[in-house]
């Protein structure tokens, strides 16, 4: 929020030096970008193929020819489409030593094996070439609407054609932020094109679970006492359903976030060495683990706000009502069930305890927080307390079904979905049980220090470098 | 957190090797950082206009007059006042080439029309100004009580000394932040005089609702119970009448943030280009939108608390009661109303549906969130995750109504609070379902990709970047 | 999140130009370093004691001798144990003006004087130290698991060294960070060692106090109903004495927040200076304040849930419906109670407001939130808005008790918890109170903008540097 501000005086106060920068091209982007500058107090000169018909550019701003524009200043911002740089070849006597800003996109990720910004250095290799930009949207320099990332990544293999080119973002009232040598200019080039690649396992897994156990829960609830009792629960489907799905997708969710480290754990200890590489699918699983993790606490969240509206339903009202008036009606009053006060505390204090823990979780995986801790205090936090939760919120369904179990009826002999939720939880839990025990625990440990199982010669006396390698 | 720990070693190890840094001015930062930086390994001698009777240096440091100060070491901090600084000019001589470090603030902003670095580097245009150290309180840098922001930012044209500057202040345990040349020296000294220019509009904006709400919700609740009825309803107004009240407030601020895209929206349409500026209060409403939705966000989480501790409420329990024994005395069941149950249920899901997506766009507005997604994805939550959330809140709101719309009184002609929330954001959802239609759609985002109504010669080939400028 | 993904292409892509690294030794670390440059595009050169017999080195690396190893690279990783570094000595010549990358940490916390990365410019003092890599941990790099930080902290002497290990850094799809000269390397290297060390104090205080509390309310209500009463409220530890502990707790820490500031402001107005140093215990008392804060908010969120629940609880809902049934049994209505109603909603108004002002403290000192105030800001949130958090929860506690004051009974004549709670904020509150007073005020306030008590000769005109210093 305060970027907003700094940068407010900032562009009312800079016209005192006027810099000279050069745009080839008067498409969107250049337009956007020339016009931003020139309020922050750069005076900008439009190289354009024909000078005389380009009326677009911005007011104050000079149109020349491209060879004319590009001696009137040493940086010139290449606004132009990719199809038409070898286009600039017939001008590398101009740009000789100029710096050159690609500031270009591409439609769609990998469409040229080579980044934009690589192909102008190979066509212009006297020439400074510096990607910048291209993750700023022009929509965004026009309306001032920064209120996203003011992030811009810049790379470039010229150090000081770098500084120059990120004291103009800085100028701009954005963070510059160096990304290292043209190399990285694929991936700051793919970077804007993304839409939450991480997430989508995440939210295809939960979203498909939901819908199954949805049509279940329907089935089971409703339809079984419309066709069974005549009775209209429809309106389940609101709260009801959605509170019994909520739970367990969530906790499902959340076991599958430490069922890759047990996998992890088991195909090292059976090849007995971490220097081969996992399984292409458990690659993936275990870097989005994080995704798994956020996408369980945002079910739990849910589940946790349906649960406490409980008593504000009607339906939950007249119901307790009409159980209150029947005592009353029949002059009794049903005694007090102290097995009954244990679990119903018990199953509310254990999804009390793991929802608080797993929001902790939550806010250490705040990129902001995460990078605040060492990795031995984000290993504590996500793996100690992770389990923790885990097991407190197994115990939380357990004790949930503890008071329904003797009771339970099976509608047409189908189970209560909370039953499935405990699956994956308890293999979970029970393997890393097993994994705790010495035996296996040591040979562990061992591996994951470099240790591997078949004997080697072994004379280096200095691989041993105290460090603390799980 | 793991600042002040990384810092403390830090200060107890560096002693070993001495450098020299003169300070300018013995008032009270330069005093502390002074301190500071003697506890940090640095030896400090103090330039005094009357070095024999300045007694209130700390100990350890030497005084010595300005100019013999100012040959004992090649970076000299200026702290003192601006009104002084013309006196530096008699020791050109001396200070020729040397940093000088500038880390003065003003009492005002915008006081002088130069920044005070700015002016101190034309006095002396042969030494290398740089300006650090004035975001930094000198009771923070004494107490050691650094809590707060750890950033200095430093600005200066010569990146050697810059670079220097920012080496002592990492020694100090704090973080530079490099922002760029001396222009940027205007916005680092305003930057510690403000306080939360950009929430105000918005702070003042939720408070003068909630007052004029609240005097409705009196008179309309309790004046008029008191009156009328006869009745003491007084203590409605600590829960009952704010839980009124914040949800108004939530639902209307939350319109009021999609409001200004839908006026930017048909200005460009009417104008047919983006390249015209916004008016001013357009541009304006824009920029605290994030600061908008987050106030709205609050109110909404003071309402949820609200609404979920009315189980608890001595009133509540004290109205259910006696609504049971009612029906217990006059020996008859109030049957269950399915219509009732379906709306009881719904609008509490779209209330929780709604908060949810709610805390997750507030989320998504931490800096540290915001800045690790890009600008597709940002557009992705905030506009998309923005309207639904809109759209369930309103869902949630008419909803509500609809349960009460019927058996609705109107006391002294008053409609209910609720009924006012509901203008805006209908407004907003009528308004988008329009933009929405192809008709309007397909130029408005022609538009905002750079294209103009008017007819022009466009002969400009590489005028398509390929880069999604929305 | 996006990191992750940013870095993936990188890393496929690399491989077009190749760079020779070395890397001595062949340890856990090494290993998985060299294999990790290797895929992103690097050559890797192990140099070995005994190259022959070297079998464990990633696939694709060359193992070389010492000195051979070292002639291939300007770049060489040192990833032997420090115990070994003199046998670097030897190769003195051969690593002339090379830049050696000191990757080691210590298995203990300030193991050696000297930090291992400064030994090793002493034994060398021809060759270019850089502290890098030791945060990062073998085990993810190998998996691939960089689900914790991606900062890699760097120091050095050389800047040009310092920026080609960098560039390495974020090769590797990790983010460098400049922490300075190799006065840094100390503060790096116990980096690692660390376990949330300002948490402890905050985390065993509250432990402690939570232990003490729940043993004096099980003797109060569990111990005393049945042995007294001859009644079964075991199953009040699960949730009712929980509930009655987190609140005690969570206001004594908010309260031991605001203390030390308390003794500080007295310590200065009778010492009449703030240029001495405050005695050790306050000093570290103030330095965890934060710490506190996050921990009384943690106890304040599981109070808040716990007390949300309690309409679910099965004993409450058995416990209301006896109330009611007596009622009906015994044909009459108790009246509603105007009192009662007042002070039943303002404790849960106060405490409600109490929560959402502490929650919102809670976010402001979120890292990056709090980076994005100035001091000014901090202040005004830390400061004011806390206090006014500590006023409303002690006010919600008085109230709390103001219901329960009168029909208090005392069991073996043990007050209630809520009793205990209340005295250090009720100091706090007084004292801070007592210096708001004006004759208390206005010196405090000199004194911390530098005034002294004891009258000095200040001839220094420049000494008022117009910063806001409090």
């Amino acid at each position: 929020m305060e970027q907003n501000t700094t940068s407010m005086p900032l562009t009312s106060d800079l016209p005192i030096k006027k810099q000279t920068v050069c745009i080839f091209g008067t498409g969107d982007f250049g337009r956007s970008l020339g016009q931003k500058m020139m309020q922050c107090g750069y005076s900008i000169v439009f190289g354009s193929r024909n000078p005389q018909n380009s009326k677009m550019i911005p007011q104050g701003a000079t149109v020349l020819s491209h060879v004319e524009a590009a001696e009137t200043s040493d940086i010139i911002i290449v606004a132009i489409n990719r199809l038409y740089y070898d286009f600039l070849e017939r001008l590398k006597e101009t740009l000789h030593g100029k710096v050159l800003v690609d500031i270009s996109n591409n439609p769609k990720m990998n469409q040229y094996p080579e980044a934009n910004a690589e192909y102008l250095a190979r066509l212009l290799p006297e020439s400074k070439v510096v990607k910048a930009f291209n993750t700023v949207s022009a929509w965004a320099l026009q309306s001032g609407a920064l209120d996203a990332s003011r992030q811009v990544f810049v790379c470039g293999n010229d150090s000081k054609s770098k500084e120059r080119v990120m004291d103009i973002v800085r100028s701009l009232g954005l963070t510059p932020l160096d990304k290292g040598s043209l190399l990285a200019a694929k991936e700051i080039e793919d970077y804007p094109l993304q839409l939450f690649p991480m997430w989508k396992y995440s939210i295809y897994m939960s979203l498909g679970l939901s819908i199954v156990l949805f049509i279940y829960c329907i089935i089971r609830e409703v339809v079984y006492n419309s066709v069974v009792n005549n009775k209209d629960y429809s309106f389940f489907i609101i709260i009801r359903i959605p509170n019994r799905i909520c739970p367990v997708v969530a906790l499902i969710l959340l076991a599958l976030v430490y069922l890759p480290g047990i996998f992890a754990a088991v195909l090292q200890l059976y090849r007995g060495t971490k220097y081969r590489r996992f399984p292409d699918w458990l690659d993936k699983w275990m870097l989005c683990r994080k995704q798994l993790g956020l996408v369980a606490l945002a079910y739990a969240f849910v589940h946790v706000l349906y649960t406490l509206v409980i008593p504000l339903r009607y339906y939950v009202t007249w119901k307790r009502n009409s159980y209150v008036l029947q005592q009353a009606f029949n002059n009794k009053t049903d005694p007090f069930d102290t097995v009954n006060g244990w679990i119903s505390d018990s199953y509310l204090a254990m999804g009390i305890l793991g929802f608080s823990l797993f929001v902790l979780l939550g806010i250490t995986s705040l990129p902001s927080v995460s990078n605040s801790v060492n990795w031995r205090e984000f290993r504590f936090v996500q793996s100690y307390l992770g389990y923790l939760t885990l097991v407190l919120c197994t115990a939380h369904t357990l004790l949930y079904g503890g008071k329904r179990f003797l009771l339970a009826s099976y509608p047409w002999g189908l189970p209560a979905v909370y039953i499935f939720s405990l699956i994956i939880p308890c293999i979970v839990l029970v393997m890393k049980f097993i994994l705790i025990f010495p035996c296996l625990d040591r040979p562990l440990t061992a591996i994951r220090q470099g240790w591997e199982r078949k004997p080697k010669d072994l004379y280096e006396p200095h691989s041993n470098l105290g460090k603390s390698s799980v």
